[in-house]
Order: structure tokens, then C-alpha cells, then sequence
């Protein structure tokens, strides 16, 4: 096998190292195992996750606790040192989910409770009053526009496509099936439904329901949509095989109010020889309003929290500015996202400010396997030359495409940024995801540490080894 | 990089196949993709964990649940379709807990109590009474022998190093810290000590002892030994600092009956062309007595068992007689593993048997990360060469050395089989290892299902490249 420092340098040659040096791997090989040490043995990870998690609880954009949240972000840059903090306001959407959210089956006169909760940005029932209906059970969108009007009209439609268990990667699974939780309610609308059930994103069979983004479209009508649990949608299809006729009754009084003005987060540690270059790393520090949002994305933050303090208890100097961000509104919009990328759009015309690089962690605070890179080729393949320095560590993974989604609107810019996403194991992450097991207790201190640690590492090579734009124009 | 098949040809260059063809790298994928379905979509290891944890429970050498366990593994073994089942009967040690084993620390006339339990084959303290007396912490057997005798005569050891959270293979940690446990009594006994507590090998702040194995010496008194929670052993040192003359009161009633004839539990599946030739395969069917062994080793059982289920599913033809055996007594003694080798080597002796390779899972049923491999240089170099094969399953670790406890004893062969450990992560083992918490509520779904599949496909490739020893002389 080639070595690294071959392979360094064929890279090397390509693209040179605007600092006047080629990268040393003994260096590096030992700032990296020093990351990992400072992590595992004095790491503050799992602390901070504890007071995000316990002290605040769960944060829906436009939420109070979002608000603390946000104060409790800026508290921490500071404490640890950002040399500014400050807020980059976003307007984020207010929905909530009320205080009712039921449904029963009915069969031959017997009354059957079933586990639901409203899917994010749901309207209520109508009139907040109990809605029922006969119901449908569909595999997909597809079939649904396949059916005869007659056999969907007045019904609520249950979507029950289940993740596929064959597919390694989980993530895959959920993209393959989330269709059904964020266009359902149209689809179902269109086709004369009265409402939607969706069967929980997860593969495992259990009764929690899990939440989600749902979307309704300006020409069709908005109707309640909620998720079911696994084992009662796999229950109620059975049902449906022996009832036919049977109905569900649903209720919610989930509804939206008006935009609330919250934001980003950011702290900035600026660069000592190129600091117009901009690092970005970040996760959301919104959640859905179930569990505690610890995984996704409470995770995310305190990596990123814990690379300011990892690097700077290190006595680590930053060649380019490092910005350490808690995107807001992540789960029901994005507007946190688009609105850094929309100022980052701006820097580039009118500044000299340039983001070469952005990081994000949103997969969980799971063992870390990899990266997920969005780059060009060359930056890629730098990043994939790392490999050998992450062995030691068990982070394998260096594969394309899905950095995060907080991160995806700098993919506009020209130059485009070089794009990671730590890719932490994925085979528990949908077990919690958007549901009230998404609490601390799921979430495995060393794990979490082992991330944060494989975060500061790329982060720290990213510093070193990315070739500098050079002056902007 | 070489492709895999040029890597394939130069090996075959070096040890040309028996079966006189290539092995085709696309059946090779698309068999092990078929594995893998297999175990995700259709897979009984979870439910074969569930009955033996559940309906058995835990199985200590010498009990009557691990004669239970006996005749479940044979009931599975039989209806998976092996060819013949039988029992290679093995002498295990028989030592109880007892219904007793608990410690307090009376510090200026109050009682604290502590979280212990007796450490497996320990002794009970004097006459089943309790034990009282003055306490010296050290952090290492050499640290106990610098110490004048008069420190540490009549006291109770406490060893107190924990695992160093720094190292990332938490195997390496734990065999770092386990010698206190395992010689800590003896060495108590040699300075003079009256009795030892032994810090809990795992890396969690928790208050969960964890049990495990140690040992006497033939002319050192048997002292009892005793593990204590992280938590309380931590508190402890720290009371010691401004109360060194506390006393812990320790009582255990643990003891040792005559050894009782079990067994490992063998299914055997002939093969087609190379019947001779034994590719052995397993996990232990023992655990200790707290907890239900689910991690350890229920995970490897049903692991063993699950590949039997999906070769025969896939109507797999093995060229080679498979072997699936589940040991006895691995956790205090070997005596399982020792007996099987010993026949082993009697039929290397006056048979045409061999034993061309040996696969354990005894390391948990986390996600699966990789193998260790104990084998000579070429067929490493084989079994390395597989792995493009692993990758798209995220298995990337192939580092020798540790294949496992109960095929250990095989090494002694000549010629030496290859011998491969399925390698979980190790983040999570130590929280639950021979504690109270290896049960089955602990071992996740599809992690255990994809470890029972990466399994199977080592055996498969096994079966179908490793070079043929040809007719035994």
C-alpha cells in the first residue's frame, strides 16, 4: 500500500500548501491522538448534553425553550472562549402541538386506543373535535393516485410502508420511506381523504410514535396528519383485512401561529494568518418537541461545542477564522440554514470574507464510522488521504454526498466550500429519531466523546491542509 | 488501488484453490449480499437470544440452567436441519454465589453500604460471617508490594486503577486493568491482607459490580474477593483520604462444589467434497450467574446458530464439515474449549481429520466492525483480501491477534488452523459485561442480526477459499 506521505504528497504537488510547508504526518498523527485524549479523558460533551437536554428539555423553533437554548449557547462560546458570540437573526415558524393528540379504532362496537402523535406543521382536526373516518391502508403515494376516488373519499388513508430492513445504511431506509410522512396529507387530500396516518420512521417494531416534517401544498386542501406507531399500523392493517369497515377516530389540536424572530448562534474564533477564510462547523440547535432532542441534534452542539474547548485546551492557533454555529430551525424549515448561506452569498459579493470549508454533525452521537464529503474532486480526494490518520480511531468511512442539511445552502457558492458531515453508526439512530426516546439517557458518553473528538480532528486538518484561495479579488 | 481480483489471483498464484476454479468475485457479492438479506429480513437470532435469556437465563458452569441451555442449543442445532448433534462431555467447576455477599463502610459510627458481589470462584468470608477491617487502597499489584507489610496486614486491598478511557479499543483497557481482578486476592494474601475489593472493570461511573474470574494459588491462602461499583470505589478512596482508619464490613457465602460432567454442545454439517477438513464455529454457552449473558455470550450462541439457519436457507452447499459448537465454561476455566482441542489433537493423530479453521463470537452483539485473526501469514493475507467484500457492510477491521478464548487452544495444531473472531464495537461492552445489565433488553436487533451475518459470510469464504490441506497423509 502506498503510505500516507506519498500520497501526501502527490496531493501536495497538486495543490500546495499555502503556508509555505508540506503537512507533517508525525505532527498531525500526534495532534489528533491529542484531540482524542483530551476528549475521552477531560471531555465536556456529555455535561453540556446533560444541562441542554435536562436543564432546557426539548426545543421547537419559535419555542421559549428554543430561546433558552439559544442564551445557553452563547453562554458556553463564551465560556470556552470564542473571541465574539453573537446572534444572526432568523425568523422561524411557531407551530405547536397542543394538548390533544388521540385516536382509537373502532371495531364491532369495541373501542381500541392507538398511539399517535401530530406530524410536524399538522392542521388540527377540524374544529379541534373528533374526526372519524373509515380508513384506507396505501403502500405508497403511487398506489394511493392508482385508486378509485370512491375507495379513498371521506377516508383517512393509512400510509404503511415500512423502512426497508435489508438496506445497511438506515439513512437510506428512512429517505426511501419519508415520502409517505412529507407528502402524505397532500396526496391524501388530492385523492378526497380527510386526514393521514403515517407509520413511524423506524425499523424497529414498538409503540412510540415518532414526528416529522410534513408539508401542504397552497392549491389542496390541508388536512390532519398524524404518525402511528409500528406496531399499531402493522396492528390496524391487520384489522383492515377482517373490518373492512372499520373506523379511526383522531383528534389534535396541534395548530401554527405567527413567525417568531430567533437565529444562529455563532461564535468565531478568528483566524492568525487567513483570516478571511472561513471555517464553519456546526449542528441545530432546534429540536422536535418530543423527547429531548439529544441525538438530533443536541448531539451535534456539544460536538461542536467541544471542538472550541478541545482545540483551545490544546493551545491550538487557527490559521483561518473558525465559526462555531447553532443553526436554528433545522427541523421545520431550515431557515437557520439559508439565512447563514444567504449572508454568506453576501460576503462573497461585497467582502473579502471567503467560506472555504463547513462541517456539520446531525447523525447522532453514535460511534463515529466516517464522513459524508460534498466537494469537488481534489478537496475530496485530500480529505479521503486523511484515511490513515483516522484508522487508529476506527473511522473508516469516507464516502460522498449528505454532509447535513444546515450546511447544504453554501453548496450555492462560488467558490464552493469543501463539505463534511460526521457520520457517526446508524443502526440504532431511527430507534429515537424525532420521538420521546430521544432523551439523554440514549445517548452513550463515550460515544459522544469519540465524536467529538473525530469532529475537532477534521476540523483541526481541514485548518492545516485545505490550500488557501489565496487573497480574495 | 489493486483490484480485488488481482489481489485474489496473486494469492491463488501463491495457494493455488483445491476445487480447481477461481473464486468468482461476483458470486462472492452477491452470496454474501444474500447473507446479509437474509439475517435483516427473515433473521431468528433475536428470538433465539430472547428464548435463552428469557425462558433460560443465566447459565454458570456446573448449574442446572446451563444444563437447560444444553438442551436448547441441541433442540435449535437439530431443527436448523444439522446433519448430527451431540454432547463432548467436559468437567466444570461448580462454584455458587451463595444468597449472600454484601459489604457497608463504617466511617465515625455510620454505615455506608457498598455495591459488591463476590468475584467468581472466590472463596466466602470466615465461616460465612462478616468480615471487618481497616481498608489500603493501591492502584497496581507492584504499588501493593512496595508496601511495608504493616500497611496493608490485617486490612482489606482495595484495588483501585480504572480503565484507561483513553485507549480506543476498550478490550486493550479492560486487559489493562484486569490483572487486579484476577491475582488481586493472591496478592492481598501475600502482603497479608484479610481480603480484596476489586474495582468493577468498566469505564461507566456506576453503581453495578461486575463480576468475573480469579484465582488462587497453591501456597497463598485463599482470601475472599470481592467487586465493588465504580462509584463506591471512587468514593471510598476519597473517604480514605480523611478517614484512613475506616472499616469495611465485607460478608460473602459463596463456595465451590465438586466439579459436575456438562458439555459443549456440537451440530455437525458435512461437507461435499472436502469432508475431512473441519471449519469449526462458536460462542459459549456459560455466562455468569448476574445478568443473563446476553452480550456475553448469548449473542456469540445465537450468532452460531443463526448461520447454520442461513446457509441451509439459501440451500448453501458446504465443501467442508462445519462444525457449530457451543462451549462450556469459558468464563471460569475453559475447560470447554481445552477439551475440544485435546480431541482435536487426537484426531490430527490417528484420523484423517483437520481442523482447517476456527471462528468464534464472543466479543458481544454490537454493530460488527471487523475480525481479529490468528493465522499465519497467507491466509491473513487471504482473509484480508476479502476485504472489499466487507466493505459495503461497514466492516473494515482486520488486525490480528484475539481470535478468542474457547478456540484459543486450537494454536497447538499442526498445521495451525486460521482462525478468525468476529469484532463488534466495543464501546458499549464494558457498561454491561458480567454485570446485572447483560440482559436482553441490551443487545439491539439489527446490530445482533448483522453481526450473526458477517459471521456467516466469514464462514462462507472460508468454505470456499481457503487452500485445501489435500488427503491427510
Amino acid at each position: 500500500m502506498r503510505s500516507i506521505l506519498t500520497i501526501l504528497a502527490v496531493i501536495g504537488g497538486l495543490t500546495p500548501f499555502a503556508h509555505g510547508q508540506s503537512p507533517e504526518l508525525t505532527g498531525d498523527s500526534a495532534f489528533i491522538r491529542a484531540i482524542y485524549d483530551e476528549a475521552l479523558a477531560r471531555g465536556e460533551a456529555h455535561e453540556n448534553l446533560r444541562q441542554l437536554t435536562k436543564d432546557i428539555g426539548h426545543r421547537l423553533s419559535g419555542s421559549q425553550s428554543a430561546f433558552d437554548a439559544m442564551d445557553w449557547g452563547q453562554g458556553v462560546l463564551e465560556g470556552y472562549g470564542a473571541d465574539s458570540v453573537w446572534v444572526m437573526p432568523v425568523r422561524v415558524p411557531s407551530w405547536t402541538r397542543g394538548t390533544i393528540a388521540q385516536a382509537t379504532a373502532h371495531i364491532d362496537g369495541t373501542e381500541y386506543p392507538l398511539h399517535v402523535t401530530a406530524l410536524g406543521g399538522s392542521v388540527g382536526t377540524p374544529n379541534d373535535a373528533p374526526l372519524r373516518a373509515q380508513v384506507i391502508q396505501v403502500k405508497s403515494l403511487e398506489q394511493l393516485r392508482t385508486l378509485p376516488r370512491a375507495s379513498v373519499e371521506g377516508r383517512l388513508v393509512l400510509f404503511n410502508r415500512p423502512m426497508d430492513p435489508v438496506l445497511i445504511n438506515t439513512g437510506a431506509a428512512y429517505g426511501g420511506a419519508v415520502d409517505q410522512r412529507g407528502r402524505g396529507a397532500v396526496a391524501a387530500a388530492q385523492a378526497g381523504a380527510v386526514g393521514a396516518l403515517v407509520r413511524s420512521m423506524t425499523h424497529a417494531l414498538d409503540t412510540l410514535p415518532h414526528t416529522g416534517a410534513m408539508y401542504y401544498q397552497e392549491d389542496t386542501d390541508s388536512v390532519p396528519s398524524a404518525a402511528i406507531s409500528t406496531v399499531d399500523a402493522s396492528w390496524l392493517a391487520n384489522q383492515l383485512m377482517e373490518h373492512p369497515d372499520l373506523e379511526v377516530m383522531l383528534e389534535m389540536n396541534c395548530r401554527a401561529f405567527p413567525d417568531v424572530e430567533q437565529g444562529n448562534v455563532i461564535g468565531e474564533w478568528r483566524g492568525s494568518e487567513l483570516p478571511h477564510e472561513i471555517i464553519t462547523l456546526g449542528g441545530h440547535l432546534d429540536s422536535w418537541d418530543i423527547g429531548e432532542g439529544a441525538h438530533d441534534d443536541g448531539a451535534g452542539i456539544v460536538h461542536t461545542l467541544e471542538v472550541l474547548r478541545i482545540l483551545k485546551a490544546l493551545g491550538y492557533t487557527p490559521r483561518r477564522t473558525i465559526r462555531f454555529v447553532l443553526f436554528i430551525n433545522e427541523e421545520n424549515g431550515n431557515r437557520g440554514g439559508k439565512t447563514y448561506a444567504a449572508r454568506a452569498q453576501e460576503d462573497h459579493a461585497t467582502t473579502e470574507l471567503r467560506y472555504v470549508a463547513a462541517l456539520e454533525s446531525d447523525a447522532g452521537g453514535f460511534v463515529p464510522r466516517g464522513f459524508r464529503i460534498d466537494a469537488a474532486d481534489e478537496p475530496t480526494a485530500l480529505i479521503r488521504s486523511w484515511s490513515p490518520l483516522f484508522e487508529p480511531y476506527n473511522v473508516h468511512q469516507f464516502r460522498r454526498g449528505g454532509a447535513g442539511v444546515d450546511i447544504g445552502p453554501l453548496k450555492a457558492l462560488t467558490p464552493r466550500p469543501a463539505m463534511m458531515g460526521l457520520s457517526p453508526d446508524g443502526q440504532r439512530y431511527f430507534d429515537f429519531h424525532h420521538s420521546s426516546q430521544d432523551v439523554f439517557e440514549n445517548v452513550h458518553k463515550r460515544e459522544l466523546e469519540l465524536g467529538a473528538a473525530t469532529f475537532a480532528a477534521a476540523v483541526y486538518l481541514l485548518d492545516q491542509h485545505l490550500p488557501s484561495l489565496g487573497k480574495a479579488d
